[in-house]
């Protein structure tokens, strides 16, 4: 398999044997298209837009770092399941506000062949609406709650904007999706906390930063009493939503009549939450840590996390290769993700295709190194450089790798921290802001009419709120002090 | 969680608590509708034919069966991706054959929201067309292949025919298909011999007995060269394709112009084969090797491979309760799935409910196991029970498993016989078959106008052949003895 493998991927376009030569701070669109396109993680050619097809490497990565969240959902008692993706339109329109939401942006089918269908049904854009016609079956009393049930599906959204790979898409392949199920209001809100830190311990695995804000009501979910929203920001200085964690009250209990019985004999509708990830996050992660020379992926999801590259000299390749294999089999005995990369290109071009695919270390082994009983390990990160004896490689990758996460964590704060923005007044926006420059906190009463107006005013949409960070501020729309938070604004994908 | 789990799962339905009262051998329909529904597999009351929900038990089996097929794929080189789910019209149509032979029961899109789109997608009935108008791009020259791939997609056929849950739907929630492509026919051959191999071996490991036949040119894949068919039977005498694994040759290499620069430079189309499974196998899992008392799950496939219910007696339930936590504490350490059902039910209750559930071990452990430091375990298959001293459960059930295994194959087989009948003449037939029995093998030289001639005469469809399992056979039709091979007819799903 490790003779094939580069054979085949040398030749595919020939994309490894092309320079960059485009520059991620000062043109990011075109940054991330070719970053994907070189590292092979998805194909962008499918000639309906916002559809994709997932290349092995990209889809590995994917895998992989849904797996952890599967771990994080399965630790808080999260059951995996499967619903329909066809939803009759008398199902669909059971709730108003998420009919009003969703059925301008859903796809259609009208037909089976050439025969027409008696009812229309919708793909679904999110699966709240078949979900709940059915789990309304599974809840009969209290001692079934909490229910917390997820799932991993494609779902679809007639996106009229423009789309871009994994960040904004029309088929969304992998949406994991939690509902949640309980007794009473305050259980609800609980759970809000738990899903709140199940993504924020997802994120920080990938080193993503983020902001957590509550939404204004014209923002949240359609549907939804309230919702948090875990804000980032892409390179381009738009903001991203990674997640939404939504409390969904009673509102679709009331409209799918999701009741249960109270330990008193009672009937009362149960309390709902709902929040999900995709392969966004993927998107997120190759355009947050990626630099000039392609993708940087963590560790924990890099589909291979080693790449041995030989040096060989004329003459002197055996024992070379032996020693590499050898490598190869211990690190993968050991349980690492590696790859021998022994087809025919010279060492630059070797490692030149694996920077570009994020890979996060390299070992280089030479005639010398032989001799010496070590191998070179070189950081993706940062490019660093150690010759570490070969019985010392175990220590030494592990090391790498939890200093690799330190560093791209700490260069994704830093990143991150100039491109939220904090000002106390709308003149100060107005002087300083420029679109690509991320988020900016404005301080705000809680008055739904003041974050109008300023929202109005500085004409750049509202993102959600959060606890203000430091005291004595004035909403900068009419100047209270009472109560103020930081209410956010930005263009956003 | 173990504390919960029980107590959700008592009050759903009650169907725990309603005795089958259906014989399996008399009405397998009802049966199996039941078996599934009491042990909660997947819930069918969703208003679209065929089309269903998994419940979290059904999905977490279905889970651990496909896992086994994607280690058997990775193992033999396949590379996991996805394709676009809608494919338009244009791309669809591009081989004729397939086009005939799906669109008519395909599923299509024509509208999003209240706009018509400006041409009709179809929802993939299979994938061959989205994957290989892409893969073109792939594929350039002669090192890049073979190329493996497979995904493991949701796909959609308006059956018309009666559906049943996992055996016959509308929509299939996990297609695992491969897409194999080669430089040569005989390449292509050989790839077909490591389907079968691969399937075979799949199969085996859940203890699916079957036949391979290779189909007649009237029903192979609609596109394809030739196929083979892994069949089985359902206890309701109808056969059941579990598999196909095909070879396309250059027919859709043809429509799609997929092509490969060979050594010597010339352009050549490539050669491909094409095989799938899906949850249907599990279905077959539970229709054949199920009792009267419900599912019996072979243990790789399990979502619970052993319960431990505690036998309590008024004051003395501590220690008891004590020894069953260490010995799910232990058990599940050695990496078993174990469940420890403490909810309030009586053992028979418990017994009953797992039981249906097809758990392959249950561990009893009451006052009087706690002094001699001993449990009961119980096999689901035979019912045999044994007292085994805790420090040797690990030992025991692990052979408790492969002796489980072994009569279910056992079973299995002798299952199979019964309903694969040889016979000689047309004349046999008609006086000893009857629909419900199974597949029914005739002598068959070859000729094509003889299959048809059988298939008319005695007025049940073909399967397909495979050699004959010994000699001197005269052909059932013609009476020519050069040639023949076993030709299989029977209804089925």
């Amino acid at each position: 398999m490790a003779d094939k493998k580069p054979k085949r991927e040398e030749s595919k376009g020939d994309s490894s044997k092309v320079t960059f030569n485009i520059d991620k701070a000062k043109n990011f669109p075109d940054w991330y298209d070719r970053a994907i396109e070189v590292a092979q993680m998805v194909d962008t050619r499918y000639p309906l837009k916002g559809m994709n097809a997932w290349m092995p490497y990209g889809f590995k990565a994917l895998k992989l770092m849904m797996r952890q969240m599967e771990m994080l959902l399965d630790a808080k008692d999260h059951h995996e399941v499967y619903f329909p993706m066809l939803v009759p339109e008398s199902i669909f329109g059971k709730e108003s506000e998420f009919l009003k939401g969703f059925s301008g942006e859903s796809f259609v089918v009208t037909h089976a062949g050439k025969n027409p269908l008696t009812e229309k049904l919708y793909i679904r854009p999110t699966s709240e609406t078949v979900m709940y016609s059915m789990v309304r079956e599974w809840i009969r009393s209290f001692a079934d709650l909490p229910l917390k049930l997820y799932q991993t599906v494609n779902v679809f959204r007639y996106e009229t904007r423009m789309t871009r790979p994994m960040l904004r898409v029309r088929e969304v392949v992998k949406f994991k999706e939690a509902h949640t199920f309980h007794a009473t209001s305050k259980d609800a809100d609980s759970q809000i906390k738990e899903g709140i830190e199940i993504y924020s311990e997802f994120f920080d695995m990938l080193m993503i930063p983020y902001l957590v804000v509550k939404t204004l009501p014209w923002d949240t979910f359609a549907g939804a009493e309230y919702n948090f929203d875990f804000m980032s920001v892409i390179p381009d200085g738009k903001g991203i939503e990674l997640a939404s964690v939504i409390n969904l009250g009673t509102k679709f209990a009331k409209a799918y009549d999701l009741k249960y019985e109270t330990e008193k004999g009672d009937h009362e509708y149960v309390h709902q939450t709902c929040y999900g990830i995709s392969e966004r996050e993927l998107g997120v992660v190759m355009a947050i840590h990626g630099d000039n020379k392609g993708l940087i992926l963590p560790p924990l999801i890099a589909p291979i996390q080693i790449v041995i590259v030989p040096i060989y000299f004329a003459g002197r390749e055996d024992p070379v290769r032996k020693m590499c294999n050898e490598v190869l089999g211990k690190l993968t005995k050991l349980g690492f993700r590696v790859e021998f990369d022994d087809s025919g290109k010279t060492p630059g071009e070797k490692y030149y295709k694996w920077e570009a695919r994020g890979v996060p270390v390299r070992i280089e082994i030479g005639p010398r190194d032989v001799e010496a009983g070590k191998a070179v390990s070189v950081r993706r990160d940062t490019g660093a450089k150690a010759s570490v004896p070969v019985a010392e490689l175990e220590k030494s990758i592990r090391l790498a790798f939890e200093e690799i996460n330190k560093t791209l964590k700490e260069n994704g704060q830093r990143y991150f921290s100039a491109r939220v923005l904090h000002f106390a007044t709308t003149k100060e926006v107005k002087e300083k802001y420029t679109e690509r420059l991320g988020m900016l906190g404005l301080p705000w009463c809680g008055d739904q009419g003041c974050a109008k107006k300023l929202e109005k005013d500085i004409d750049i949409p509202t993102i959600g709120f959060k606890p203000y960070e430091g005291k004595g501020q004035k909403c900068a729309s009419c100047g209270k002090t009472a109560g103020v938070t930081e209410l956010f604004f930005g263009r956003t994908y």
